[in-house]
């Protein structure tokens, strides 16, 4: 209890510590209920359920830029009726200035009640939510290497709505997973969900070097990873993100790791192709499968709104649960 | 109809493709009933008329910065009701990333309706207009050297509003006419209007290149321009968009083509002066003429919320037309 | 009266300039029971009072950035249920296009009734003011190195909410206080409000060279400003804005000027810690202090966004003054 014991009634309420509060940082803090919970919620607003009205402020805190993520989270508090407000700050800008957690503290004090973080650092946002102690919910929106939660909730929920039957479904991930938060998450996300088997291939370097559960296989070339595989998701080359030196030649890694339309032909014929986008056309995936019959890329960006919904409301219910 | 057979009931709506759709990219798109429907609704909201209430979401896509421009767009929708979601790209980061059609499709499949969309490269709204298939309705708010129809229909109304007599008016257009989506969406509007007579003048390299129509003069300097004319409407000199090789000195461009009182007093009494701003002081305008009498700068930006609000109206009453 | 003579009606509205609109510029400006008011009302937001709605749109005009005040300010703006538009323009891009005038002239125009401006130089504001003839409403977020007024209402706010007893008070202000704005209006205003005793230290080159008022001593080391002290104001290192060759070493600066917990037991047991923020950590403040009991940093930051919003419900109310 550190206000000073003077000050006047009503101004005492910045202090609203609580650390039990509910945040939303990764799959594996949810329980298989909850996260099921959260898929059903993603689906019943996708056909068109009402929303749960969230009165209050949303931040969206971004450290490094991203349209896409930014603007979803955006829409999604804009439908419940919060209030948004924006930043991005470059992470040299912030570490001149004050730290992340000092920074998220003072949107906490403005009354900002939920905050949507991006940041470049693994493990920023969880360190985040245990300095904060409760003064504000948070949305991990991705964090360096380490986890994308919400993006995991939008991928399940997309699979889902086609209708993927998890434990006899063979899932192909295929690209850079060693620096992949949005492969880390999945994994997480589609274990929980009881998945048959997944299997992981890229480039020898960008195997995994994360713990990667049961029911996985490494396998060495996209032929096998595709083959009778029900479902396909492809992660994005970051060129921005990677260190050079051990990245193969655009063209080397077009030629072993895009997934082409002779590639499909091997999977089942319904195989459903994710990519968490901004797809790089010709590099990992072609176009003709990215705009293909069985792509669920623009349905995942769709699915995408809904699932953040989803979280905002789930945040909120914390005093139900 | 590349969806997947089985995705669930109610999930189906990313497709709505439907390539009939009202865009807003070129007055040349426009009948003039159209036009003139749109005038007179921008003079109603000008003169208080009520909005109708506008549904969704609204995103401004700048390529190319401009306060003035997105601030308008964006006071429009709100004054409607709609949500704004800003996005502010530098194109060279743009092409790093994804395609322009990319980013669009990702915003309509996040169920952004309308898309206000600045771009460097002239033609870069209506192809992508043409590849979006109607997923989203289009708002060119300024396309390179190309258009820029709700300049002018701003101006058209802003110059109806002072009760311009468009048969017997005559119109100066003066400076970099080459280089002018104002001074090209224009001259297509003040046409369809049935203007008497348009003069352009500039330095010769910055004549237009491109087809002016008729009831066109082109003279050869400020003074034989201005002369008896109704209205002036000079362009603003866009270094930052010049071949700096052809174009003048400022020195010698401000001697030649700065309008000034002394000018004006070859007009028409109550000519007026128009400008699509922002202004560069004493090189194409005088601060006298900028701030005097017969000045409508101002009042183009007060009409420009108005036409900008009627343009989303008339976007969504395309089910009625 | 430079309108055109022949313009419709209902289209004449764009100048309804008034020399005699309020404006939120300086401290200097506010008569006390005007100030007095604005901490009142203030105070009984903070404790729950309903907010005036306002309706209309605000623009925050930022030529430096600030997260801190911009959202401050925004979040005010959003929860009296008005329209807010953000524009951060860097100064060197508004000096290469127009005039801050012209800019704000432009948003007035689009009916923007409440400008919102932080920028780099001294004055800059309230020249704007004038320039503006009363078109828009100006709140003077911060110019250069001169005034904060909406920082002071803050502090003034914060200070009473702990039950400071103004003339029998002993506040002690700490830093760079030459080039403070916070410090500037900061003591405008606790002079207002008669304050019993203003100590002021810092190094050498940075004690003030304005006007500093009656009742301020000039201290030499931070134990003779806190002793005894009921309130101590650290000033935020600016490294940004300091010219480099007359500042201190950091560490030399840390070692004279950082708050410390052994200055504290000098001051009064409750005396009160405030700091604008960001702070920087071990060097104006430690740790121990900002994060303690007596501090009111983030009171301050809370209390902020009710000193802002009772500020627009003040120019809103400029009718019935």
């Amino acid at each position: 209890m550190r206000r000073l014991s003077f000050l006047m009634p009503g101004c005492e309420t910045v202090e609203n510590s609580n650390p039990a509060r509910r945040h939303f940082l990764s799959i594996m803090d949810l329980s298989v209920d909850a996260l099921e919970g959260l898929i059903d919620r993603t689906l019943a607003l996708a056909r068109g359920a009402p929303v749960k009205p969230l009165v209050g402020s949303v931040a969206n805190l971004f450290f490094e830029p991203s349209t896409r993520t930014r603007v979803s989270f955006e829409l999604a508090a804009q439908a419940l009726g919060a209030r948004v407000v924006n930043i991005e700050l470059a992470s040299s800008s912030a570490t001149k200035g004050e730290s992340l957690t000092d920074t998220c503290a003072t949107l906490a004090a403005m009354g900002v009640g939920t905050l949507v973080v991006r940041h470049p650092d693994s493990g920023a946002v969880a360190t985040l939510a245990a300095d904060l102690q409760g003064s504000a919910q948070l949305v991990n929106a991705g964090d360096g290497h380490g986890e994308h939660p919400s993006q995991a909730l939008l991928d399940a929920a997309t699979l889902q709505a086609t209708g993927l039957d998890w434990p006899n479904a063979t899932l192909a991930i295929i690209g850079d997973l060693r620096h992949s938060r949005v492969a880390r998450s999945g994994l997480q996300c589609f274990h929980a969900l009881g998945i048959g088997c997944v299997r992981l291939a890229g480039p020898e370097l960008m195997l995994p070097d994360w713990e990667v559960g049961s029911r996985v296989e490494r396998v060495h070339s996209i032929e096998a990873a595709v083959n009778e595989a029900d479902a396909i998701m492809m992660l994005r080359v970051q060129h921005e993100r990677i260190d050079k030196t051990i990245w193969p030649e655009p063209r080397t890694y077009a030629r072993d790791w895009c997934l082409r339309e002779e590639h499909l032909a091997r999977a089942h014929p319904d195989c459903r192709v994710l990519h968490p986008g901004p797809i790089n056309r010709g590099m990992e995936i072609e176009s003709r499968v990215a705009d293909g019959r069985q792509s669920l890329i623009l349905e995942q960006v769709r699915m995408g709104v809904h699932a953040r919904t989803a979280i905002f409301e789930w945040l909120k219910d914390e005093q139900q649960s």
